[in-house]
């Protein structure tokens, strides 16, 4: 049993609470036994800790479950992960341009597996998919989808020819009922701000709108991601 | 100009903070411009603070803004309003069982005023409406719809014949765009963790779900009532 929080490997996997140290490591930190078995079925585990026997888990203090944990309320059970190796592209694809808000990314990740998506691929400048907040709020499902985090214009480019490339357009779109789809589609959404980049929106193939009362500008972000998903979905 | 943080009227909205202190004055506090300007639409301004001249504003120090904001970082302008007056109902209805999450709420009143509902109905176990996070991720768009804080088994009882009332349920409802409208609808959807309670659930005429990869298990609550919100605005 581990009961002290100057133990060595403590010390570091508590780094773990940064951006820096979780690319540094290639590690990153899943709380509650949900997805500590979720990354367990991908054999993803480095290491599990808890406060109470847990089968192969090293037993901790509380003071060493709270140092390791990013909630205010800890769990009684972590692991220390490996970060999610990126496979080829083989489907539907969701690109995202600098969404900034964990909470909005791990929704949208939750919609992404709903609806059929089988790669994201985040921007350099999205906000970090190993955030706490990223993981609690996709509900696990992090572990069921693939991520290319990469240059989206580099990206984009090299897919062009296959892909049917989308993106929001609320002047000239077209209702995303009337989309007709004949081949693999990559959604390009953008920031919750300022919407998707001039330079990448301009290299889609065509621009959809979500067809609203007027009383309302705009959606949030996750919202009209998982609405346009949706529809697509469907539309197969 | 107010300076000083004790001043008696700057303690007693610094105290709005509280559900019990906005409950109790039936006003609450917007941060930022744009809110305070829709506020001002309504005609439900009681006092506007900023640190800089604007308009009617009362002028006071940055120690005194921080005190009255809710934010981490301080806006330069908020006002105390009125809390919101309920309404005759008058077209359909989103009924909500027991939300916890105040963003939830937010997104869920922002994509309820997009998608044309009139009143949104809140259970008493619903999370507070005037929460600072449920009022920031509705974007202002508390302002475009009415609400009603009530029992909602006796609410629904007194609706029932003139409404098609719908929920949710994933084993037996029917395909959301297979759904036929022929009157005003209420749709009821329920708590993050437990959904619609039972004894509500079997009040409704029908029940529907919405049609997902068998990857993901479920929708965060506001993508699932958006979407549902969605399909049947097209419906019309």
């Amino acid at each position: 049993m581990i009961e002290s929080i100057n133990n060595e490997r403590i010390k570091k996997y508590a780094k773990l609470d940064q951006k820096k140290y979780r690319n540094l490591e290639g590690m990153f930190i899943v709380e509650g036994e949900h997805l500590v078995e979720e990354a367990r079925k991908r054999g993803l585990i480095i290491e599990i800790f808890s406060t109470v026997p847990y089968e192969d888990a090293t037993l901790v203090s509380e003071a060493v479950m709270t140092k390791l944990s990013h909630l205010t309320t800890p769990p009684k059970i972590l692991a220390v992960v490996k970060i999610l190796d990126s496979k080829e592209i083989k489907g539907n694809l969701l690109i995202l341009d600098g969404i900034q808000d964990p909470g909005n990314l791990g929704t949208i990740i939750r919609s992404a597996v709903a609806f059929g998506i089988d790669t994201i691929i985040l921007s350099n400048d999205t906000v970090d998919l190993y955030n706490t907040k990223t993981i609690r709020s996709s509900e696990g499902m992090i572990f069921n989808i693939n991520f290319i985090k990469t240059d989206l214009n580099s990206f984009i480019d090299k897919i062009k020819n296959d892909y049917l490339i989308l993106t929001t357009n609320v002047k000239d779109g077209k209702n995303i009922k009337d989309i007709s789809i004949n081949k693999p589609y990559a959604i390009i959404m953008g920031n919750e701000g300022n919407g998707v980049k001039e330079a990448l929106a301009s290299l889609s193939n065509d621009t959809i709108y979500i067809p609203m009362s007027k009383s309302c500008e705009s959606l949030n972000v996750a919202i009209a991601t998982s609405i346009i998903l949706y529809e697509l979905y469907q539309n197969k």
